[in-house]
């Protein structure tokens, strides 16, 4: 690093108490921060590009190669650099993920504008999800939507926040790569219209097995909330209604699973080009 | 109930200290217990014939018909029913999980010899997990192979606890309808082999892309560990090698997606029959 980093020693000290408020949403809106935890989702977040503000260092670590270069890049990127004795590292990371190389990030409020279609070779796939609410569900499907290459994923209406350490950490660092935006459904509506995207959600209304419509166009596929599916006024917008197959007498697939089962078929009907 | 239930008052009932311990995976062990949160869950238990414990119920709600109804039930199959004042209610749950009901269960040890096919009218299909070490994914994959039908769940060397809380939670219920066995390595190639079933993991070393290859024999899908994967004895002992396909870049798809691609894989070529 270019300057002596500082070295923060008291737990008192208010970064710590700032750090900690970033689990609450209230102050990650308030500050338009959030939590990246571990070297490797915070280089994940500096290699796409993403502002770091601070980021905080065990003590133990510092030297190493890997870490110090790290850290350099962040401070060249504009980011503060704090050292921490290890023994009050376990109060700025959560006690069940300890790590040694913590990151605040500034958010990103990315609208449907930035998400718009911009490759003509292949076929659009975005994904919307309508009021998700578990924050694991939502980082494991932006996990899954950037494995499968998809163009962006749209949060519709109220869903939980993409920023919460919980979602963060599900994603594997996917939060940073994927595109995705926050909508109104009827500016999502709009938006997927003027795109000329098919909307094909998977609903228990589903009359269409979900391998035997054509996912081949550009498309949106709808997914709804984790209890209550999508209302019936957004299924009757949508142009495809399809059902996963179940065994007769099971419950339901987890949302997650549903989205990867239909994100992949969508890719495997494209050849996984 | 036939006669009148013990009502709990005192939060230090040793019933209360007995249900927390079950959280720990050396108290389950040492009980044969587990615990069920929900009334939905304990319900799923008792249909599936699993033999309760000791069921416990919130006074609040111990007079709505459907719970009394299910408080008799278990108590016909022999549990002890327990009443429990609503302010003690929360000494016994999961604080993010409150729940007028809850129970323990006596665990059941499912050998192979148990899972073995006995529908020959249709293709058998059985996923293998490899050590797999989240509680969480597991929980989550018995949810899909219930959902998808598959005959059964094979817990290879030392993976997490079928039985954890964690697990039981993300299985939704399907902990108690899906048959799953724990064997070593060894004893799991063995019944495999006897069973003629086809061996298929997927890898990231696999060269045939996972929806190319026939799976429409006997099959069982092999699923290795979140970090390391399948070691490689393990995969030269397999039939074929697949790969899910992911984009140029993009990391690694979570462990319970890439089993759902591949169980969802396997019975869209059998026509989901």
């Amino acid at each position: 690093m270019k300057r002596p980093p500082e070295t923060l020693t008291s737990p008192s000290n208010p970064l710590i108490k700032t750090l900690k408020g970033l689990e609450r949403k209230k102050e990650r809106q308030a500050t338009g921060l959030f939590l990246a935890e571990g070297a490797r989702l915070v280089e994940q977040g500096l290699a796409n590009g993403w502002q770091p503000d601070t980021v905080v260092v065990a003590t133990a670590v510092a030297d190493r190669p890997h870490i110090a270069a790290l850290a350099e890049r962040a401070e060249a990127a504009g980011a503060r650099i704090v050292l921490v004795p290890d023994r009050l590292m376990s109060k700025v990371t959560h006690k069940d993920n300890a790590q040694a190389v913590i990151a605040t990030f500034r958010q990103r409020r990315i609208t449907l504008d930035h998400i718009r279609i911009t490759d003509k070779a292949r076929k659009a796939l975005y994904i919307a999800l309508y009021e998700v609410r578990d924050p694991g569900n939502l980082g494991t499907i932006l996990r899954t939507a950037d494995c499968a290459g998809a163009d962006g994923v749209i949060l519709v209406g109220t869903c939980c926040d993409p920023y919460s350490f919980e979602a963060v950490r599900a994603s594997m660092g996917s939060v940073f790569d994927i595109p995705f935006a926050a909508a109104s459904y009827e500016e999502f509506e709009a938006w997927r219209r003027e795109a000329g995207l098919t909307s094909v959600a998977a609903s228990v209304n589903g009359t269409a097995r979900h391998d035997l419509v054509d996912l081949q166009q550009d498309t949106v596929i709808l997914m709804g909330n984790e209890q209550a599916g999508l209302p019936p006024e957004v299924e009757a917008d949508c142009d495809q209604l399809v059902l996963i197959p179940m065994r007769g007498g099971a419950d339901s697939l987890n949302l997650a699973q549903a989205t990867a089962i239909m994100v992949y078929e969508t890719w495997r009907q494209r050849d996984f080009q």
